[in-house]
């Protein structure tokens, strides 16, 4: 069984595969805005369909509390080893929407790009999969080299809530020899990355509340408590201004980067000049004692992700506010717990809250960090693959943002986790003029079709 | 010539006083606000029409670059002292608007009390005035026992901007012997106060920019400086946890509070625990070595007004913000100058903000503070008018809310100013809610009767 023939079809069917994303891009599938929950499921049930129409054994839709998974599988080489593929159907907000130069539900392609929210996070990557599954059973003797399980959930973006009990309840129905996730990003342009390590993360609200009303701030300035100021007060004592984590006890179950590690990084190509000028910013900032590649991948990271109170419209008004708030995540890595982050970031905020505000802390999503074992064969399977696919060597890198998700997976199903990201730098994937570089969705199509190939040995 | 006939007139037409007053209140003049200049020249009409049917000799509406003036006077008590009337008639902006208990335009009468924006600051105050010279005018000899000048204007809640070209024009034609204002309160219900202090404000917007767009905190986070942490770093450095201000200099020009001030302070009827339930707050905060009346009265303060940046949304977006916002604002006492502090504020933060953010300042209004000389008889005068309208002695007192009109005017035309304030605590003058008590109403009206007659012999 070669893969030739798939590669072939996936090249004939490339103008279809990138019109098919362009119509599930066009759903808008926000999972964290109630206004959205039909959207949602005609998203599931376009997936749904897509799995179903590439000539899969059986496909159905899970419900669950928020929003359905969808599930299928086809299994029909006996002997061969099973993979399971994941990825997620659910996008980000889109908000400031007046930042898109384009429409974000209506993908447009410019510059060699393909434009529109969840075009690479997530909907491209994992429709790369399904299409290059599709290249396998449409062509040749209408067989994949593997068993293949797929799993696309809808609320990968709002902490993977329901996945877990889906897990747990199927442990039988999902068994498989490795997790395949397209979710992440090559390190450059050219460079076919496998990512074997994620941030945790744990995100927080944070609401506190003064005066029982807004007040002028003349005549009751200097005898009230702002909570502006006690808000700002609370989260100047986070961390300091190299971004070291001021919360005790937070960096007791981090796993120093060894020696190894950092010298293999060191040998990647991040530039840093390169990197300050996708930023857009004066200078980068980091960590004492680490690399930004380092800080970026290896080491916790507290972030203020919102912040509000008071009066931000035209004009000046003079008002100490009732109310304050700020959401707050800290990216976790190994071996850091989000319930034990989250003890600990509670007790320190509690304890430095000043005494004249009321506070309430709303724990939000919670996912835990992963590090692959880069030994297991099913590594330099991947390595291969991508090297076909992209005529390159492939890197072995980490990354800092979450999927929640695998931590979950490789532990209640007991399998590694292959990584294999089609996303760039700069790609936008939480921001406006988020896109896929339409050279990675071809080519990252034909990686698949090799990787099933070389998956089949392991 | 006695007050007799024109304290009856008031009684015997108090209930259309105070309907009138509904009608004015009905007219959103909110300064601040372009979206209402249309209701800023419906509200200039209406107080023209109402200062013209009392019978003034001239009545005019002068244009300025932003809201108009409305202008009057009435000369006919040749040989008599001139009196100077100030009053605004534009307003606070409403928000949030969910927290009022009846729709902010429509005054309302509960609890002895009437409810709307603009009843206490300054419909209310001046629409006092305005009746008490028509109780003289329509009464009596149709006279008044002084000669009265009238200024109400529409830019006191955004910095009385047209103000000071319109004095120095017409240095000529407001020349006076005393100015009058109520845009104050009294201490407590049943102490009638005059006002000899007044703080000052410089009002100031910071802008931070950082990443060029919204970066994902999960790529970025540990590399990047986060442009809400640089706003809190630069606010956590404005002043201390007692609110002591950290700006170098801020505390050079001010004049301390001497000894028989605060003896006297320490004699008025004001209760920290009543403070603390009308603020509503766990604990209240002031300024370490004073008291909180010292502090809200004697001392500079301040205040964030307000802060925005990143997403405060439903649910959690991981997000780095390109941009974070402050409103920030400094209440200042004698001889502090807004200019002056604005350069301090403007140096000092320049000089403490994070070098990964850019940094704008916007320098919005300000206005220098207050304090009159209380051997002046006419502070005598107005003490023995406030104890006849309400038939107990006044306090005199000071005020921690700003009105830089007061201080330009005495000094442009070289005069000596009254503040007889008929508000109360707790009249949430720039909150929702904001309301007048109806018995100030009446007996402030009586009052002003009283008071023209009193500064008649001054």
């Amino acid at each position: 069984m070669s893969a030739e023939k798939a590669v072939l079809y996936a090249r004939e069917n490339g103008d279809r595969f990138l019109r098919e994303l362009k119509d599930l891009v066009a759903i808008p599938s926000v999972s964290s805005d109630s206004n959205h929950l039909a959207d949602m499921r005609a998203c599931a049930e376009f997936v749904e369909k897509a799995v179903s129409s590439i000539g899969f054994d059986r496909v159905e839709m899970v419900e669950t509390k928020k929003h359905p998974i969808v599930y299928g599988e086809w299994l029909g080489a006996p002997g061969a080893p099973t993979v399971l593929l994941y990825g997620h159907y659910d996008v980000q907000p889109v908000d400031p929407l007046e930042l898109w130069e384009t429409p974000p539900f209506e993908a447009s392609e410019r510059d060699g790009r393909l434009y529109g929210r969840g075009t690479v996070d997530d909907k491209g990557q994992f429709y790369i999969h399904l299409k290059a599954m599709e290249s396998w059973l449409n062509s040749s003797r209408k067989k994949l080299p593997v068993n293949m399980k797929v799993i696309i959930e809808g609320e990968e973006e709002v902490g993977s809530e329901s996945l877990e009990p889906f897990l747990a309840a199927n442990h039988e129905m999902l068994s498989a020899d490795v997790a395949v996730i397209s979710d992440t990003s090559m390190i450059k342009k050219g460079w076919p990355s496998i990512t074997y390590g994620l941030r945790g993360i744990s995100y927080f609200q944070i609401d506190l509340k003064g005066p029982s009303q807004d007040l002028h701030s003349g005549i009751f300035g200097g005898a009230v408590k702002n909570p502006i100021h006690a808000l700002t007060e609370i989260i100047g004592q986070l961390k300091d201004e190299n971004g070291r984590i001021g919360i005790p006890g937070l960096y007791d179950d981090v796993v120093e980067v060894t020696p190894e590690e950092r010298a293999a990084m060191a040998e990647l190509p991040f530039e840093e000049g390169v990197f300050l000028k996708e930023v857009g910013a004066p200078q980068l900032n980091w960590e004492n004692g680490y690399t930004p590649l380092e800080s970026l991948w290896c080491r916790p990271a507290l972030d203020v992700n919102g912040i509000w109170g008071g009066f931000s419209g035209e004009g000046s008004k003079t008002v100490i506010p009732s109310e304050s708030h700020a959401k707050v995540s800290i990216r976790l890595v190994p071996d850091q717990e989000p319930d034990k982050i989250g003890d600990l970031f509670e007790t320190y905020v509690r304890e430095i809250a000043p005494r004249e505000v009321e506070l309430s802390i709303q724990r939000m999503h919670g996912g835990r960090p992963f590090l692959g074992d880069l030994s297991h064969p099913a590594f330099a399977a991947a390595g291969r693959a991508l090297e076909k696919g992209f005529g390159t060597k492939a890197v072995y890198i980490r990354e800092g943002g979450s999927i929640p998700f695998v931590r979950n997976m490789t532990e209640t199903l007991d399998l590694p986790c292959l990584l294999l990201g089609f996303g760039l730098p700069g790609e936008n994937a939480h921001a406006p003029n988020e896109w896929i570089d339409l050279e990675n969705y071809a080519l990252g199509t034909r990686s698949a079709i090799h990787l099933y190939e070389e998956l089949s040995s392991i």
